[in-house]
């Protein structure tokens, strides 16, 4: 899938088929963030595969806006430095295991609740840590549709050399 | 160019062709940004398109880590609100813009010492938002190498189903 398809027609996915990942997914999609450039490329990032039924299911329960990881046959926790670099940083390695995964057919979205005491234990994550996002990933249940996302116009959000000043094109 | 492949061979790029951007590539990289997932579909980010050189030398002057993007065709500010959430969507849209652009030919790097009093005034940003990254973009001067990156090795960074596990693949 060529990238700006990728980026086109990449949604949110939160329901998933029962289907494990193959292993080469799952490798491409770490190796996705291993490769992504950093601030200083100090890659402060960790990264947590949970596939355990048991632990997905536990994730789902403790995750108050991602009760769906439960269902999915893959999770990754981006585990990351609490600064701003770190959230720079894992968000960009997140971003790119996203697009890995939808070029190769599978789903993906992001939860932000999952930096609480019980889940950082459940994963063996050090105090000093924070779970920056847990992505569920797995094969769309329902059909995808063909890119069409509620966005804000491109006049709403660019601006041409200075601040409110819309941008044209 | 396929997503793995560009995610795997883009590399920071610092100098740049003396060749401006076409305003098709240009208006691709933000609809990239436009197309982005957010945090409950916020799209609370603003991108500041700066081409005009005298701007872009000042940005080179006044950005401590960014002399260089006195010397690209194009830069562009991602503004968000100061809060994780804006970091985390600042950082996403990024990536995906950085990727179009790569896609394209056109080359990029990260710039995170642009929120200055002097620099948000220079673009009218208004003074509770955050200029969380300035991108500069061009066209590579040198050849870029074929992807090879200095990174940790998979077992460094990834873990199985807890942390401090080594995931094995």
């Amino acid at each position: 899938m060529q990238v700006f398809d990728a980026i086109r027609t990449m949604l949110a996915v939160r329901e998933y088929q029962d289907r494990p990942i193959p292993d080469g997914v799952v490798a491409r999609i770490l190796e996705a963030a291993r490769l992504t450039g950093s601030a200083r490329n100090r890659q402060g990032w960790d990264f947590v595969v949970v596939r355990d039924r048991a632990t997905l299911r536990q994730l789902g329960a403790l995750a108050s806006t991602g009760k769906y990881i439960a269902d999915a046959p893959l999770a990754i926790a981006v585990v990351v430095p609490e600064n701003t670099t770190g959230y720079m940083d894992g968000s960009r390695a997140a971003q790119d295991m996203m697009l890995a995964a939808w070029a190769e057919g599978v789903g993906s979205n992001v939860v932000t609740s999952g930096n609480t005491p019980e889940i950082k234990e459940l994963l063996g994550v050090p105090r000093e840590r924070m779970i920056l996002m847990l992505i569920p990933f797995g094969y769309p249940a329902g059909k995808v549709g063909a890119g069409r996302k509620n966005r804000k116009r491109l006049d709403e959000i660019a601006h041409a050399e200075r601040f409110g000043q819309p941008f044209g094109g």
